[in-house]
């Protein structure tokens, strides 16, 4: 199985790095740790070291150096390596150096480009400015899942299974009423759906606070490649305009550990009640809750019965909700076999 | 490896598989999911959805069908897709069909069908009748074990391990001693042992209330493809009449989960004594006890220490209790050889 | 990935097989049971049945001899059948032998001879006279390691690593300024540090009472094929005479279970302050914390980096301080090259 190289992955949370301390995380089977410098830039660099691979998260900061926890080699932020305990005096080959990723910090979260540095381009990562705007109330999550990650794109692409998965969280019957427009373009798949005059599920009707009352809802999902997601709910009056109601406005970025296990950053934002942390606090906790008591188990589930990473070779019968996910999908393969026809 | 298919594998104790919970479980390398309708009628269907291949037993009955967990699809008792609710309108496709396996519930338990449904006979069932005599007590047992089919009814077979693997449950020197006959009948095998005026061990002396005494004992164990076993034991007085003596007639089935571990089923009843209900319960406990403390752990050791299924590559020296297992693997080969090539 | 066979492994520390316990180990993958005769010797067997492949130290002496837990078969301390309960009369068949390796009991361990037993010599074992020194106080240990014994060498034969991985220990600035001479003398590997006028790190200092002194000292490693090393650490007067300072001589000795787990036996002798039994457990507690707080969870860490067990397949950037490890490693490369190529 291929990973598509160049583009941008969630490497973290910019709150997950934070002060000294170095995160170890692996990224399409590669080793990386992630780390702050003094001035506060955060950098991403080769996780193991060069000479007798021990892992450098196990290491510490010295002298905003990366030390290695086994024999204390040094590594700037650029990876190369600046001391070595063993040659004090004398100059430090060129080959102790280690892979510096590209690394972009924006959303509150670092971005990590894993294929050719010179082609990282910050204008290749979509835009979610709706996670930094400082007027909107915003919470996140992390969640490891023992799953292939576009099982989990598949999930998020397909909300059909929300009346059943999540039946008294967000179930409703609407979602499968809803008047359903798959779209392609380009390279981004959308999934959205309308809602019109009907009720909503148990936690967004509270949210919303529109408990036991009929509304227009729309629930619109966006994928671009490799795995990244935003998904906007919002509802209104019946017949009233959509810039009239409310909205949150979601992400789910879903960044390959290795073939069977992925790293799923989560965030959501609201633009009304923003200074309700105890709202926050409930949304925070049933997010949470849902993607990890409901979503976690099936996809997990759903994984241990395939044997494989590859859904196709087992000739899934597809339904109507499956056709974001197979564009999706399609669009994946083919961006993954252009990159490795031209690499 | 390869598993015999066109027979009955004991999927499930009757009591398993109760009201509308669903019982999921891996046979013969095959998720199965085990229902009972609301007629009382138990079902076996594929445990996976076709659709995007959850496991069914995480989902629930509605309407007297299962309903996937993830996406909702329901599926009746014949397997066929009843509803889509992403085409709640339409008809389903025929491609929705899930596999139903022909179930034949008797002598307490479900057996399953796993090889050509057309093929499925209940004549080739063998008799138990015993174990749905409702003049006799009955105990029973489910215990998962970490190890091939094949080292069980070995296990069964040979009873000459009890002196030692259950020196203080079971053991005597009266099993060394015994008149061993050992009889091939078709694809029967049969180990019979007659312990002439001699001791049995201390469980057995105790529920025959024959603490210190000489006795005549049998012990006699019948096999049956695939791994289907009836052991009787009883005892009488010495130079007494079969007859007139008390006997358990149990049962041990084996079915293979994969080629490294078993659902052991195991039952036993009794003639004497049939409304002592404590003495049912201390029975229960004993056969717990000596199948998961003793027989249990040295099977799982012994599979350990082979590393791989097949016995005869590790060329085992035989002893003369190994005549009936090895009879019994040789048909077991046969009848597998035979099935292979004709199918 | 071979071991070297015709040497001497450290199966077990002499006290870990007493009375009539039977210790199972796996040594270079194959089961061993070890134990004591009624007369104070101890034996090494194949740890599995010939006959259902038991594991033989599940069992019981009997007469001296083993008997096997599962059908009782007896093995005599050379590993012929002694008794048969299925043939309690008849001889016993020949086939029915189990391996004996040669085991040597010298310096408080059992040592065994994994190659052909004919060349199991016990001049091939190299001196460690102290460790069995009655005038010395002694302490030793034993760890179990999921790392590859080449790792666990590599680690003592470049004490670089105490100044960072035992920070707190160990840790001296000293190790790194020491004057070190590497030598190779045949097959065996040295590497000897001498540290003059320089401090010495926090536990040591406590040990040989010169804490925030200046002191002359010295760390001599020698290596031996496959895994025996000793580690002499001492320290004297700044310009005294080394037989003027107190030393203590240690061993480390590693044995391969599998290509990535390894039996660690560590020991530790001093001749100062012998009687200082509360002197003795907190070197013991010392050496215990370091070795497992320390070194085993860094070998680990670096054993699951690398996934594989060649090192040089990895091209590692190699440092001052790999010279020692790297000639150990090509001189027991030579040696089982050899081996193999006369076996």
């Amino acid at each position: 199985m291929s990973f598509l190289r160049n583009c941008w992955y969630v490497a973290a949370w910019s709150k997950e790095v934070v002060g000294e301390q170095l995160l170890g995380r692996r990224i399409l089977n590669e080793p990386i740790v992630l780390r702050r410098l003094q001035s506060g830039e955060a950098v991403a660099l080769q996780g193991r070291c060069p000479h007798r691979f021990a892992p450098l998260h196990m290491g510490k900061i010295v002298n905003d150096d990366i030390q290695c926890p086994y024999h204390g080699l040094r590594f700037s932020a650029e990876g190369a390596c600046t001391f070595n305990p063993q040659a004090p005096e004398g100059p430090t080959p060129k080959s102790l150096q280690i892979k510096r990723y590209p690394l972009l910090e924006k959303y509150g979260a670092l971005w990590i480009w894993m294929g050719e540095p010179k082609r990282a381009d910050p204008a290749l990562l979509p835009a979610y400015d709706f996670l930094e705007d400082e007027r909107l109330a915003r919470i996140e999550g992390y969640i490891y899942s023992k799953a292939n990650y576009e099982l989990m794109t598949d999930n998020i692409l397909d909300l059909g299974h929300v009346d059943f998965l999540h039946e008294t969280s967000l179930g409703c019957e609407a979602t499968a009423r809803a008047k359903t427009i798959v779209a392609v373009n380009g390279n981004t798949v959308r999934c959205d759906r309308w809602m019109a005059n009907d009720f909503q599920g148990p936690l967004t009707s509270v949210l919303f606070e529109r408990v036991g009352q009929r509304v227009d809802a729309w629930l619109d999902v966006q994928w671009d490649a490799p795995a990244l997601m935003t998904l906007i709910f919002g509802m209104t009056d019946v017949g009233g305009a959509r810039e009239t109601g409310l909205e949150t406005l979601n992400v789910h970025f879903m960044t390959p550990e290795t073939e069977t296990t992925t790293h799923y950053f989560w965030a959501g934002t609201r633009s009304f009640r923003t200074d309700d942390h105890e709202l926050s606090a409930q949304m925070l906790e049933g997010g949470t809750a849902a993607f990890t008591l409901e979503d976690k188990p099936m996809i997990e589930a759903q994984q241990a019965m395939m044997g494989t990473t590859d859904l196709f070779s087992l000739k899934p019968i597809m339904l109507a909700g499956d056709a974001a996910p197979v564009h999706a999908r399609r669009t994946l393969a083919r961006l993954i076999e252009a990159e490795q026809a031209t690499g």
